[in-house]
């Protein structure tokens, strides 16, 4: 939230008047929208040959998000690439939105302004439409709800659970980072909550957290694996199975196990963490194995594939491969660098 | 709520075993899923030459619903009806939704079934899919968002804008009936609050009030107008312009008015009025067909249609013509039975 700007009270617009202030900030970032916000419903356009992907996700203040320490315009970003991230995990690209909110009485319609900024800048990136939405007062602070539909022919839809043993398991980017941002903001939180106008407070802190800026972004601007897709797509690759880590790599490698009844072998030194996770990882005297395997929100793809496809995925930067799917379905291992026998149970976020 | 039934914490199960209940619950009510729950998005067969239409809601315990007087059943099957409504009022037809839960902790295992027990319900009655969901705990009630996607093909969507001048306005059903309906149970909510097991109440209420019975149904388990769509199909009948009347009557015939530019003509002795309504609008002191222009939540069907189709709508029982669209777009004009024009304004619900 931005300081020193008017602050007008959403009871006088009003619900419509809320509604058709964010309809103007909306942009068309792609063609398939022939009727979006304004009707009974939106209408896209389908496309021939392609089916249908959707997926949804509800975020609530408190529980997903703590607005003392990410912007709003962050929330509303970050609230749209973790959808998004859903649809990539299916091989497939995402199309269109709709976005629910529910806004406390906290909220000025500046501070909608904020979050659409986010939702907005996150559509243009990712050239998706907001094509619909619902909005509504909330006992409960800021609650959004985000559903995407994508697009993808049948024979390229990757689902969980199409690994063969011997598959090789990648992932994308690195593991742990957004945690270990996470600790650092919630660690920050009590600074912020000291400072007599808390919003000044942020940049401050990400100036004096410069050393973790990394880390941070990871937190509170996350992106989803776009070109991850677009380079399967080029080089015609097909994973045999495929989800995004958003519970972190251990519970989403199970499920990955569980949906094809398969077991795994991870190799420890393989997972691909960040030098500033480590460094952090010192700092909260966590351990930044367990950072990757359970911290979550890292929105990477992981993925198996066929190990006569191994050169492929070596020459991409930013592609690990840290295991292999065994045939022991109970197993799942990770190998220690002194060659111990980990195992890694599934362990996530719950949310209640 | 049924009582004497054990009560299971939704902690005990977590987030995942949850979920995984609520699964084996859902139906496949057509055949138009590839991959429902259990992946990072559903997979739903596009159909050929049919457009995509997409619709969402989001409702809260306390603004939209209130469980002291309505089931969790109720609220499932209502959750997801005024959703269906959205896409019926595109004249198209439903296909999948998805379901976005956020519980607070006062609610139980047994309790989300029983919500489940009224989505499902209502996704079998209307050939519906459940293709997908999330949950969340919440710290405000209970909060449910659908999002619904249906089919047509590009040349039958009715959109608000295409009405022309002369043509007929008719409405489907009865208005302000679901309004008088939460009108009684608000004044019934006394009483429950004064039992010592509000639940057990509800019936006893159910009994005495069984003089507005059809009142209360319209409020806690209203229906979407499927058949109508049917008849339109059936009949080879576009309409030139069509809402579904949720925020009542007058604001909806707004929405078209601005669309297309147009004034209107109503007569208010055609606006139909269920006799219960008028009986109950005498025991609030309402006058009834305020009700209708403003009482919202119909979920009826209000549509414009070339004169040269009146016979057709004649012909159908359930359906009102109740006048026509004018050219004075700034006219909004209803006819009293002793001739004086009312002026009937944009007045509808707002949340905030």
């Amino acid at each position: 939230m931005k300081n020193k700007k008017a602050t007008t009270n959403i009871s006088e617009i009003g619900e419509f008047g809320l509604i058709q202030k964010l309809q103007k900030t909306i942009k068309k970032n792609n063609n398939l929208i022939i009727r979006g916000i304004g009707d009974d419903s939106a209408v896209i356009k389908s496309q021939k040959d392609q089916e249908i992907l959707i997926s949804t996700d509800i975020l609530f203040e408190g529980i997903h998000f703590d607005t003392t320490y990410m912007s709003l315009s962050h929330i509303g970003y970050k609230s749209v690439v973790v959808n998004l991230s859903d649809i990539y995990a299916m091989n497939a690209t995402p199309s269109q939105i709709t976005i629910s909110l529910g806004i406390s009485n906290k909220y000025s319609v500046e501070d909608i302004d904020d979050l659409y900024e986010g939702i907005n800048k996150a559509a243009e990136n990712y050239k998706v439409n907001v094509a619909g939405g619902d909005t509504s007062g909330s006992y409960a602070g800021l609650v959004v709800n985000v559903t995407v539909i994508g697009f993808q022919n049948q024979k390229n839809i990757v689902y969980r659970d199409g690994a063969k043993r011997g598959d090789l398991i990648v992932v994308s980017g690195d593991l742990g980072s957004s945690f270990l941002g996470l600790k650092i903001l919630q660690r920050e939180k009590m600074v912020l909550s000291d400072h007599k106008i808390p919003k000044l407070a942020i940049n401050e802190i990400e100036n004096k957290l410069a050393e973790y800026k990394y880390l941070i972004q990871r937190q509170i601007k996350p992106e989803a694996r776009a070109e991850i897709i677009n380079y399967f797509k080029e080089k015609k690759i097909k994973p045999t199975s495929m989800i995004d880590i958003s519970d972190g790599l251990s519970s989403d490698l199970n499920h990955i196990c569980n949906s094809c009844g398969l077991g795994c072998q991870i190799i420890e030194s393989k997972i691909p963490i960040h030098h500033q996770t480590k460094n952090a990882s010192i700092d909260f005297n966590i351990n930044h194995v367990s950072a990757a395997l359970y911290g979550g929100e890292d929105y990477e793809l992981l993925f198996t594939i066929s190990p006569q496809q191994k050169p492929l995925i070596d020459s991409i930067e930013g592609l690990s491969i840290i295991g292999e799917m065994t045939d022991n379905k109970n197993e799942r291992i990770m190998l220690s660098p002194a060659g111990k026998k980990i195992s890694i149970n599934e362990k996530g976020w719950n949310h209640f």
